[in-house]
């Protein structure tokens, strides 16, 4: 049976700080979410999906699943969201969640869960059976593809899934490669690699790449995370960029955005996009020496000349292939890549 | 009350290869061990140290708590060692576990520990409360270094400790700062960092370089961990070393090793230790510009000329003072690092 996405936004379906999943999901996977719940914005639309305020209201558009959809503040449930999860469970509902808090440690919400026969995923507990790398990774027969980036939340994700659309618009056997709690649930399957254990983290890149591979990927597009000059982060990006050893790199950048944000103990300047070409390809493994082939620019922030202007600026240091590819389109990047695959 | 330990070991105590922890704490904690546990060598003796064959023939020496000195095979528990840890438990001991099974999580023991009032101490347990970086480890108000390497294994965690016994000869306020479980076992405090969820790996390297601090540390000797081209460990690698903020970096080497042991996926050259260096500067954060100071090179595996030559031949290579710590004294890379002190 297909998916049919309830998305659980309440009190935060209009703040685009704290609802990247809900906000991924209706830009990737529109066509299977049937209702955003938020009962402060009741009887609106969001991207001409409904928002209605509350479960009850919801099943004549027969949701099979719900899907946290916004980060709560501090992270956890506070007792109306367990009341609104409760009420999911209870009409039937599988519930999804990326959150670090996981719902089946919730005594009570999973022997009612139990008790309905609905299943509660929690996108961030690791697989069971994770490991060290054991250089499977490396044989990987296909074409992998790493989005890397001056910092978080720049768009990475983004870029990876635009990439992939092009590409098997394209006819291309095309995977697009999850790494975070809105990839999973745009795509349903990965692994939150922030939530592994330290030990296991290329592991589980690993265990990525190889089973894309599975799923019948020629190309595979791994969703980036953090940067590796992100105080906070850098250990989680080195990890994965070796443990899904990538041949090409696509670097992404917010136009306008100069320091790491989000951290203490700085400030923490991002350096020149040269500069960051090559430090990303200097930290490749000997044994797979990954290299920079295009710069995907995020120019939300600027108009169109000034986009374009930046386009051009961004090729012009780097010698590569730049291009914004939500706002115009992921074709020439997608050349770039095929051009330079191994 | 002081800690007496009995060093747990049955089967591999002749096994260098399985006992980094029990070699450990005999070099460093030797006076506070009463005898090595190996039914299989009973009646000979370790660095001077009884091995014995029972947890009873233990009991007259009165050690306070054991301690899993080997990595089982697998790293698990088979029945024989439970009924160790059993006895061990009966007899009063506390027991100090540093493996990624935990010891607390068996009910059996469990329950038996609680009845018998001692403690079950899985030291790679990550601590409650664990949580991202704050920024907290720019400000630490000491001179902080960590050892780097070029591959997992080479003496990391001995030269630190070296460095730190040097330096507290000399009357510094010098703290060593233990990162894995066999440090731990030494310093009696510590975070096994590659136990930590990625996501909070920059965070525990920064509460223990704030804790460092805290015990009185002007300068903090951070253990180091796996290395920046390792394919399976990296991630931990430079999440330690941006969540520390190290000023100074000691590189470590082991004289001989051309490529980095125990992975697949390979061969994964070692490349020569300029450019280590120059790899190890580079990944600094803009907000900390560590850079490195001298190399330890680890000489056990040739003569004392060919020591030399080695240790000449990689000061004239990189233009840093290169000492091996063990063989020669810390003497010198203490001087080197303190006259590179900020």
């Amino acid at each position: 049976m297909c998916m049919r996405y309830l998305l659980l936004a309440e009190g935060f379906s209009d703040n685009p700080l704290y609802g990247k999943t809900m906000r991924g999901v209706l830009r990737y996977r529109r066509e299977d979410v049937v209702a955003i719940l938020d009962s402060t914005r009741a009887g609106e639309a969001e991207d001409g999906v409904p928002v209605i305020g509350t479960v009850e209201d919801a099943l004549p558009l027969e949701p099979t699943t719900a899907l946290v959809g916004v980060v709560t503040q501090g992270g956890h449930f506070p007792p109306e969201w367990m009341k609104l999860l409760r009420a999911c469970v209870e009409n039937g509902l599988d519930v999804e969640n990326g959150l670090h808090v996981f719902l089946a440690d919730d005594p009570e919400l999973s022997s009612l869960a139990a008790e309905r026969g609905v299943e509660l995923r929690d996108l961030r507990r690791p697989p069971a059976g994770l490991s060290t790398a054991t250089g499977a990774n490396f044989g990987v027969d296909a074409t992998i593809v790493l989005t890397v980036g001056s910092d978080c939340a720049i768009g990475k994700m983004t870029v990876s899934l635009e990439l992939d659309l092009e590409a098997r618009r394209r006819g291309l056997r095309s995977v697009f490669v999850p790494t975070g709690q809105t990839g999973m649930a745009i795509a349903g399957w990965g692994i939150a690699v922030d939530a592994v254990v330290s030990d296991f983290l290329a592991g589980a890149a690993e265990r990525l790449v190889v089973e894309g591979r599975e799923r019948g990927g020629e190309i595979l597009w791994v969703e980036g995370q953090g940067s590796l000059l992100n105080p906070v982060y850098s250990g989680v990006t080195l990890g994965l960029y070796h443990g899904s050893a990538p041949h090409l790199l696509v670097l992404c950048h917010e136009v306008g955005r100069t320091e790491i944000e989000g951290t203490g103990g700085g400030p923490h300047p991002i350096p020149p996009l040269r500069e960051l070409v090559e430090l990303h390809e200097r930290v490749a493994l000997p044994a797979r020496p990954a290299r920079v082939v295009a710069v995907a620019l995020n120019t939300r922030s600027v108009g169109e000349e000034e986009a374009r202007a930046a386009i051009a600026a961004a090729e012009a240091e780097t010698g590569l292939l730049a291009d914004d590819p939500v706002r115009f389109g992921a074709a020439r990047l997608v050349d770039a890549v095929l051009a330079a695959a191994p």
